[in-house]
């Protein structure tokens, strides 16, 4: 167990036989010392094993090094996985660039949330932060540039197309219209589209995953586009896809918002088909459930997203006034193994 | 977009008439000052919303108040979500304690993860570590415990039951044990293991959920147990018990050791059963792929285990020298809705 004692400023300057001042110059602003004093420091702080204390530096660039984001509770847990695949996407860029990556659990309502998010930076823990799930009643991102926050955001500021933040999103009608050919391709001609109440209405993640099923079915020109909405729980899903099948206009494929409606309408699927084969259900966010039940499911590369936010963020760092960015990752289709 | 200048140590000196150094010795060792100055100088505080800033409080406390949690690369993608509600809940209980949840991405192997921590612990961007995934092979809590490194693992110190760190585990004997009760009181009479290869052999998470079910099995005295193996794959646990099902001896039940290999199992049942009814399969982790298939399985408490990891950790920075401590919760079976 025994150590030597960590190496400090101190043991370094009387090491390499300069000030304490010293040492902190070459450390923090290098050019303002003489090359040759600078590579006696720098080897007296290879030899001393010298970690400059990550507060100190805090301190001394008022700077945190670290971003937050926000810990899920569980809500169906299906897209879970999700997150787990962004926690670690943000780690690891953030670890590339310097940045630790702090947790915060997720608050009460979107004012405990900027609440927290405030303490966080103007107490120095976190320098910015990435805000999960954003909608287009989110009021987070105004309060945040309010509190002069530093924010990336995974999501589009819907319905704010000017807001001036930076943010990456997935592009969820490219992810739709590459299930619809797919399906085209596999010979379904009557496709219909299983989404979330309220999706097309105004501005939104199912409104954007909509669109692109609308537009591959219109210019296929099969027929009038059949859809059914339900909130995202496999059990509504299932009642909503049972009234879809009974009908008439019946699909012999459908396309859904999330892995949870794609449940939800592959269970559906079995019962009305009995011992026939079921229409083709295709989800969306790839997760283990869509790959248990053989579905083909549309599938965000979150690694992708981490980095570029943490991207973003550290551009931001750089150049504070540099106009807000967006970006749209394209999704792929994972198919069933 | 306007503020007023954040509230200082010196600011909050003038509000209260006080010197700088007494505002610090409130907030730092409040029974120095009298009682009339401290009420005068919270006032200053509270009126003032002064916040201490995080470094300079975790350079005077020689504390990060920071715990470090690996944020893990994806495997199978079905486990994920344990981890998901184990970060949420180390976030929340490190919140309540003043304990900020530091990620860092799994490194390669242990050497480099063991250096990881030992940066962040001797940077000060963390106090302790909550160590993930410990074996009986482990290398890191010996290493960490070398350098002096405080820690909690999530997972008991297999074969190593001396080992002088605490920990928290799930009792994975306890709940392979009520899936086999279960089974029993649903009828069932023939209740197979499927596990990972080598369980038994060592003190392991594998071998103890077994122990579980060969206990119950054994006291029921239904003739000898029957187990299967596989690596923790979905086409491999279904090729094993596609065998095991067409033995002389075949089971009635299959109680698993992950719901990776219980999906594998449920595969394998189902082709099996033909139009008759499949054997019945209980899996462990109670991911939403049991959920999905209409499974029961084991559901560890999550939540509770990172509660109790910050509690340790938190007594034990209240008492370095406190004697190491080991908690084992029990899991409960959570049936299909």
């Amino acid at each position: 167990m025994a150590q030597n004692d960590p190496a400090t400023l101190d043991s370094v300057a009387a090491r390499a036989g300069v000030s304490r001042q010293t040492v902190s110059n070459v450390l923090r602003h290098p050019t303002r010392v003489a090359d040759a004093t600078r590579d006696r420091v720098l080897d007296a702080i290879r030899e001393s094993g010298y970690r400059p204390s990550l507060p100190a530096r805090q301190l001394a660039t008022r700077r945190a090094h670290a971003i937050a984001v926000r810990a899920e509770r569980q809500q169906d847990g299906i897209s879970g996985l999700v997150l787990d695949a962004f926690y670690h996407g943000l780690a690891e860029a953030g670890q590339h660039n310097g940045l630790r990556v702090l947790l915060y659990p997720q608050p009460e309502d979107e004012a405990a949330e900027v609440a927290t998010i405030d303490e966080l930076v103007h107490t120095g823990a976190a320098d910015a932060v990435v805000l999960t799930a954003t909608s287009a009643d989110d009021e987070r991102p105004a309060h945040l540039r309010d509190n002069g926050t530093t924010f990336c955001a995974f999501g589009r500021p819907w319905g704010h197309d000017d807001a001036p933040h930076d943010w990456v999103d997935v592009d969820g009608a490219v992810g739709t219209s590459l299930a619809v050919r797919h399906l085209l391709d596999s010979g379904r001609r009557s496709i219909a589209y299983l989404g979330w109440p309220g999706d097309g209405a105004e501005p939104s993640t199912g409104s954007d995953r909509r669109r692109g099923w609308l537009e591959v079915v219109g210019h296929a020109a099969l027929g009038a586009p059949v859809e059914a909405h339900s909130l995202n729980d496999a059990a509504a899903a299932q009642a909503a896809v049972a009234e879809l099948l009974g009908r008439p206009d019946a699909p012999d494929a459908i396309v859904c918002a999330s892995d949870t409606l794609a449940l939800g309408a592959h269970r559906a699927a079995l019962a009305a088909a009995g011992a026939g084969a079921p229409v083709t259900v295709v989800g969306f966010d790839a997760t283990p459930v869509a790959a248990a039940l053989g579905l083909a499911s549309v599938a965000q590369p979150i690694d992708q997203v981490a980095h570029l936010c943490i991207d973003l963020l550290t551009g931001r760092f750089e150049t504070p006034d540099r106009p807000a960015r967006g970006l749209l990752v394209p999704p792929v289709l994972r198919l069933p193994s």
